[in-house]
């Protein structure tokens, strides 16, 4: 098979500046003095030209060509038959973009995240307009340089999502809306049957980390190859299978930010570090979407860490943690303040049921964004009347508003829905666990997480890039991406809470 | 200026690959986990590899010959002519060295300081010399490829030390020893007088870095453009003029070692630091040679801060710290217990006097490495009998003898001799500037550190690599490196604190 390890040759050098991009990045938003960003901008745009130069290379199409002839006999699944179709995929879409488009948006999302830190430390979305406004306008010509069969915004999705479309998606959050709205209605006539004001404490900084990173370990998150730094905006990023990276944003008032945010990234980072270490180096080692990586970091958040079962295991625990502030609450109660429901201005902490009217009111704004039908300028006044009618609650100032996410600074516009798709696909996945597994649970509530993590591995995280998201999602569980799994899931869990 | 224009363009990418390595490797020795050692030497492979291609591509070489016709009417010393003249140098040495080999020393140094770190935890030679022999034979093939006149050794050398060599580096070692061996001597008798048990005590590593990084501020280290973190091996680094970081190594049981240690990265950070922002990513923007890069390291770490002046204003401040342990210790007698004679077994902790010993012996044994003179296998008897004829003692493991400086796994052959280089110039640099602002050291008693920085900036640190070493040295002393004003530093010095 010489064109195809020729091939591979080739994608070594493109994935090891990706890789070093990474780090850049991951520095830039953990340790790296704010005084160099101008330099940090350019040296990402450079990496990032590169990638896109060698990736896009005359060598690279030819031993793709030659590859796609020396793979026909193997297997669909094989390695060598999903690298060829993966970068099939890839190398002809990369072709539509130029360098010049690549290397701007990355020197401006690169400065653009600087002035987004400032802008939120202020609450002063002004000084954030006109990046966004050179943000969104770049996003639009990628678009068209893309191309799309409906609307601009598929172009921009597929690249987070691949195979997913705007109408796919209007079907999905169609039937997620008739699922949930009754429930929200019947939970807003109860909103007081559960507080959690035994969260809202102080819990020292040192022992939150400690506790986060203890049971990222005792569910298998492997610190030899891997680590936990604190950031503004958690994130999981990776530079090899074995360097998979967490961070955490810590609240010394309120609990369940670094916990769950910790056990959130976790379960990405277990995917990342899942990974068939075969795959290293040939642009099929990561996460296959965004949607099926956020399937895994939600599966461990809410469907394991917001579980009765866990905490029968893990509160004891918690209580040598913070003994003082936790001595007279009893695990139910515990339970029952880690799950209420309350319309809330932050997605990040948005509870399981709420969570998606954050999703669809930025996928919402997105759409108006970039077919012109809403103004830069009119983003906050947007985004809070929206708030408003979804959540009934509006922000007090952007920072908690309009500017609460970094996504946009990064130019990440179609990212945003695959937050949902992941709620939808993390119950698929884990009910067909259970059902190969029925041990699951009762393992849980010993402490005990191999089983289900074996089974992820198994048919979720060694393939990597192998499998388009929803080919995987029906490989695995029989079933397209679906909005009835999620939505019975939450009506039993939160009708046993709330009546 | 078509072709300048274009040069600096291209020169930019390499100036950002090369940034980019630095940054893996800073990570490699502060937070990288231990399992990703093989991916980060791939990826640092690659970048090390794209950043000679770059730099050596005939477009380089076309735009060089053009941008040298379009700078004859330009000044000297000129930012462009200077730059030219650079670039000329340093593409002609790059084209000597093939891409192949560039890359797998990358690769072997890499895996190489991994090997090394465990070496070094188990004192295990033997663990660490199948890296090391390959190691050096990629050295002598490199030494090959560079070509010299006289010894293979020049050829390594000049990569650290651009125009030095080893018939001038003899007469330079010759002229210190003559000048020393009557100082040790002397000193040799009165080896009790002084002692410095009082730095042998328990102070808390927070502390220590507090004081640390306090000092660092003040003497002007702008941690808006750095940081400090702590490594194996304490080394500086940029990735640009505005991020230049650090690194500390921590003892609880000995006060000195990261005190003196962060006064001398930063002196190579103040460096950084002070070059002019329009050298930014011209290969211009960093320090002209490692000897004079060490005489600012050694400047701060020596001249300034084991001076009895800089401790009188510190010396209460570094009580404040630590109380319990200082409280009887008067200034007097501790600026002698810093200043303490005593051969050892570790260069980075030697005072003064003895620590070109050290320097000597390592460039011995590396010039007889590279002449096939001496075995690796052979290298830590070799080393521990130096160590008895020169210094009188004999390490008790490897760890604390062969194994205990980085810079061989790194393949750096050729550079501990710029460490002595350094000694000597920073007394070079010193007097020139007490003689332009004699007010200097009545300052330093006060805290007040600009100065001195002011006249460093201008005369050694804004210029970054537009002059050659010496070249730099003659055009602002007035003279050429040389031992006798070191001599004459350290004679005065340790007869007063001695005799």
């Amino acid at each position: 098979m010489l064109h195809l390890d020729k091939l591979k040759t080739l994608l070594g050098t493109v994935s090891d500046l990706r890789g070093a991009a990474s780090l850049l990045s991951w520095d830039q938003q953990t340790y790296m003095p704010s005084g160099s960003s101008f330099a940090r901008a350019e040296q990402l745009a450079t990496l990032e030209k590169l990638a896109h130069a060698q990736f896009t290379s005359m060598e690279i199409g030819e031993h793709l060509e030659g590859a796609i002839g020396e793979i026909k006999s193997l297997a669909y699944d094989s390695n060598a038959a999903s690298l060829v179709r993966f970068v099939r995929r890839e190398y002809d879409r990369a072709q539509k973009i130029p360098p010049s488009l690549i290397a701007e948006i990355a020197r401006q999302t690169s400065l653009g995240m600087e002035v987004w830190v400032k802008a939120r430390k202020t609450s002063n979305f002004r000084s954030f307009q006109s990046s966004l406004q050179r943000i969104i306008e770049l996003q639009r010509e990628l678009a068209d340089c893309l191309g799309f069969e409906n609307k601009r915004y598929d172009a921009l999705l597929d690249q987070y999502e691949p195979g997913m479309t705007t109408s796919t998606l209007n079907k999905l959050f169609s039937d997620l809306k008739s699922g949930l709205l009754p429930l929200v209605e019947g939970l807003s006539q109860k909103i007081n049957a559960v507080d959690d004001k035994v969260l809202h404490q102080y819990f020292p900084a040192e022992k939150q980390l400690e506790f986060g990173l203890k049971m990222a370990e005792l569910i298998g998150y492997d610190l030899s190859r891997g680590r936990q730094d604190q950031s503004v905006h958690p994130f999981c990023t990776s530079f090899s299978i074995n360097d998979v990276r967490i961070t955490t944003r810590l609240d010394e008032e309120f609990l369940s930010s670094a916990l769950f945010g910790t056990l959130h990234e976790c379960g990405h980072a277990l995917y990342e570090q899942g990974i068939n270490i075969e795959l290293e180096r040939t642009l099929l080692g990561g996460g296959t979407s965004l949607g099926i990586h956020e399937s895994q970091s939600r599966l461990w958040e809410n469907l394991v860490g917001r579980s009765r079962e866990f905490w029968k295991f893990a509160y004891p625990i918690l209580k040598t943690f913070f003994h003082d502030s936790l001595d007279k609450c009893s695990l139910e109660s515990f339970y029952r303040s880690i799950n209420r429901v309350q319309p809330s201005l932050i997605r990040v902490e948005a509870d399981e049921v709420t969570y998606n009217l954050h999703i669809m009111l930025r996928y919402e704004l997105e759409v108006d964004l970039l077919e012109g039908n809403l103004q830069i300028k009119d983003l906050p006044d947007a985004w809070n009347s929206k708030m408003n009618r979804y959540l009934g609650v509006i922000p007090s100032d952007d920072a908690v508003g309009v500017l609460q996410d970094v996504h946009w600074s990064h130019g990440l516009i179609g990212y945003f829905p695959t937050y949902a798709l992941g709620n939808l696909v993390s119950v698929q996945f884990y009910q067909q666990a259970q059902k190969a597994v029925p041990t699951i649970v009762a393992e849980i509530e010993e402490g005990k997480f191999s089983s289900l993590l074996a089974w992820l591995r198994e048919h979720v995280h060694q393939h990597g890039r192998k499998f388009m998201p929803e080919e995987l999602v029906k490989k695995e569980t029989g079933e397209f991406i679906s909005a009835e799994p999620f939505v019975q899931y939450l009506k039993a869990k939160y009708s046993e809470i709330y009546f």
